[in-house]
């Protein structure tokens, strides 16, 4: 029997053999960055080796049986950021020895939220935040954090602190019958004050000041908290916050505010100027909280070269990290960090199963109060075991090594007559779109939607073909369809990247010339 | 180089091997089933095995030596579901054709946010959701779910969706100027009312009704989403909730309401009486959503023997369960599921990088709109294999045997003098505590307290011994401390669990002598 309960090591052992020669076999099937025919033929095939019959069939196929031939589907199936090729989002080709490390953690199953579950991860996940606190400038015997399932739970987290926050030192300032500006990185306020009763305080309807190309993921946290006013902050033309306008939107909204900052944009890996704005905001009259999303560009940390661009992130409140991007992690590595305890007794309880105060008080430290999730994989173990390897030095050259495809791509761009340039590269994003010859200035909206139809043809006929993958998003005043390539892929080569821009040109002129009359 | 990019077969299987090696040794180590020494000595020793100097060194130590290293530490300081005297919590000992199939999601790093980040992966989700959808009896070809980090997430959505759709049917209601019956489960509504105009419905004060055995996340998640009225309702003496108490409760709420129940308590793992509290629901005469959090009780579905306890579950609007209980998934394998599309336009979202209409309609399906999440690993993948592989007899078997052994325990307990059992068994939770001879009936305050000191000592003793982790809560009207076997490894054997007890009753009787003058 290959069940739980046994010393899994031999059973583990064959059935890992199985796993690596399905993944061998199953990217022989694919030949390419993605699987070939479109997705109603992906579909089938998927379909097909989920095999006949129901999914839960009453008598199984045995492990290896189904291992392999399921690994294989997935791998045949699947688009693979390990090809050059594939290079359309911000899903990274994983480190072996973090996946190495996961299987680690799936073995022994341990769960963060107490310690009992998780004697060592509990340790473990501390060390990494203090880590990660240090990386980011914040005073790691002080900051708190955890590591969650990305960008978008690390920026509800940012809002849910901060509107709790901002909504209790509101209620304190009233209370004292004056609105003064807030001490910033103030000290935590006396823990009777923000206890529990206040929470109410966190569903006041402080408005979230973010730029238009910030995630989409603090519209729809700020929604699920109720925090229902978010008010877009302009960009400039390279797609960072606009500091007039943030002055101008903090003068209308002279409340309690939260400020979402971007270090790394989803479709441009644009920057915001982040010091100029933690000084705004450091001089709002009422009390406020400084988020910065930097699930993209927090890895430009690691690099001596590209760190500088982040400064000012130790001005935040709280800073969103995604490490399975710029990290080279399985998914999920997110991280949310703040610089001192203020904002998490929104997020404390004892619950009598996992963390009664009296062992709490004896040292069996519970994790439960980091985490909106009870059950909680020790992430932070990958992380442990990447940043022991590699060290920031092999880290930094990785992210250096994207930067400079990036760069190289940026070039190739500027100096091909039919591929335009839409934002200067800061990370390893570049956005740009094809524009076949004779094409005028893009003025007017048939020949907009004419060249919206082309490039989103470009992308669904390399993906159709199983020839790459190239990202797609809008851009510009009139919202136009633009491809982008996310170049997370260190090994990946100048050539390689050439080669693909020359793909996506030769498609967009077969493209255009089949359009021809 | 070990980095990504490259076919990364050779280095896995190197650093695979040097996993499984530092699995073997740290389980020599450790020879219990926790670490020895209490939480200080094992923290220290965690740091030790992390090393000298920044966890984040400038030069790394090279992958195999780290990995090594660190994977031998965790193991070591694991509490490991694998041996029979850890059984504490629903964290389960994984199956190894689960934690083999993860390592392929590990390593292909797909997410489930796009088609193209995952073009078989978003298939293999949907297949394993109508799988579950079908086993929990609802029409696996309108069902609608996805798979989640646990109960706690699961629980969230289904109060998400359900305060949504009882707000919007409240305002539709008051829009036709009449209150009246829900159709239960009635085909989703007109969609043009659904829209994202009318949000703000899920804002409102819609009461959250659940038992006081209820999970500790149902009232967290209420918090979150400002559904600020949970309303406890009373259980019976096995901890069900109180079919008379539901009754009352919806009397004095007659506005829309959510109710939840529970399949499986964390503290006892009973059961409500599902179908009792679903014609409730159902004959309650305003907007109304039955969530059932069957997070620890659904694996119940995979066994003959147990699959009745859970009647009525097909009448829910929305059922929570964990793969990573009752279901030997590593962590995790959280499923949240709706018989109809009811409820998820709250969710849905148009975002331009991730799922452009057109592409959408051209069959590019993106599952974003089935997660709070943005990235998102398949989790499903392991699952899809698990059920394969094993069936449902292996399964239900699985379950079966763990069923047994609470069984067992409780029969042990009943007849030793100084173990009280506190629950009847339903799933695989035994409630008990010590209590010494020459103890009264438990009444006084005193002699409570007493009480309550010593089966925590017994816990702690056994912890920082190394020797046992035993569960703690607190049960019965004066919520005195207790503890709790949960018996999730189908490998131990009745041997075990009474060898288990007999060790948690030597060291009461150590304890309590020790405490005598």
């Amino acid at each position: 029997m290959t069940g739980p309960g046994h010393q899994p090591a031999d059973d583990l052992r064959t059935l890992l053999r199985v796993t690596l020669e399905a993944l061998d076999a199953g990217r022989r099937d694919r030949s390419g960055p993605l699987p070939a025919g479109g997705p109603a033929a992906v579909r089938q095939a998927t379909l097909d080796a989920l095999g006949p019959g129901p999914l839960l069939p009453r008598t199984g196929d045995g492990e290896a049986a189904a291992l392999g031939a399921l690994t294989r589907m997935l791998t045949a199936g699947s688009a693979d950021p390990a090809d050059p090729f594939c290079a359309a989002h911000l899903h990274c080709p994983p480190l072996a020895v973090a996946v190495a490390a996961d299987l680690a953690v799936s073995t022994l199953n341990p769960s963060l939220d107490s310690w009992d579950q998780a004697p060592a991860g509990t340790t473990v996940e501390l060390e990494v935040v203090a880590a990660l606190a240090e990386l980011v400038g914040f005073d790691p015997t002080h900051a708190v954090g955890t590591v969650t399932t990305g960008g978008t739970e690390s920026n509800l987290m940012g809002l849910l602190l901060g509107s709790h926050t901002t909504g209790q030192a509101a209620i304190r300032s009233r209370a004292r019958g004056r609105s003064g500006p807030r001490a910033h990185h103030g000290r935590p306020g006396p823990r009777a004050q923000l206890g529990r009763a206040g929470r109410g305080g966190s569903a006041g309807p402080v408005p979230v000041l973010c730029s238009a190309a910030g995630h989409h993921s603090v519209r729809r946290g700020a929604e699920l908290l109720g925090l229902t006013k978010v008010v877009p902050v302009a960009v400039d033309a390279a797609y960072r916050m606009d500091v007039q306008a943030l002055r101008a939107a903090l003068a209308r909204h002279d409340g309690p505010v939260l400020v979402v900052a971007t270090a790394g944009t989803t479709d441009a890996g644009a920057i915001d100027p982040l010091a100029e704005i933690a000084d705004l905001v450091r001089s709002h009259p009422a009390p406020s909280w400084l988020h910065v999303d930097a699930a993209h560009g927090g890895g430009a940390l690691f690099s001596r070269r590209l760190a500088g661009r982040l400064t000012g992130l130790d001005q935040a409140d709280s800073v969103a990290l995604d490490l399975h991007k710029l990290g080279w992690q399985p998914a999920p590595a997110g991280v949310f960090l703040t610089p001192s305890r203020r904002g998490w007794s929104r997020l404390e309880a004892e619950i009598a199963y996992l963390n009664p105060a009296d062992e709490t008080t004896a040292g069996y430290t519970s994790l439960l109060g980091r985490s909106l999730r009870t059950t909680r994989r020790p992430d932070a173990f990958k992380i442990a075991v990447t940043f022991r390897a590699l060290g920031r030095e092999r880290l930094g050259a990785m992210v250096d090594a994207c930067h400079d495809l990036a760069e190289h791509a940026a070039h190739v761009i500027a100096d091909h007559p039919r591929l335009e340039l839409a934002a200067p590269v800061t990370l390893s994003t570049v956005l740009f779109r094809y524009v076949p010859a004779g094409t005028g200035t893009g003025t007017g909206t048939e020949e907009g939607t004419r060249l919206d139809r082309l490039n989103a043809a470009i992308r669904s006929r390399l993906l159709d073909d199983g020839a790459a993958v190239v990202g797609r998003t809008t851009a510009g005043p009139e919202a136009a369809v633009h491809l982008k390539l996310t170049l997370l892929n260190p090994a990946a080569t100048a050539a390689d990247v050439s080669a693909l821009l020359a793909l996506v040109a030769a498609t967009g002129d077969r493209i255009a010339a089949e359009a021809q009359p």
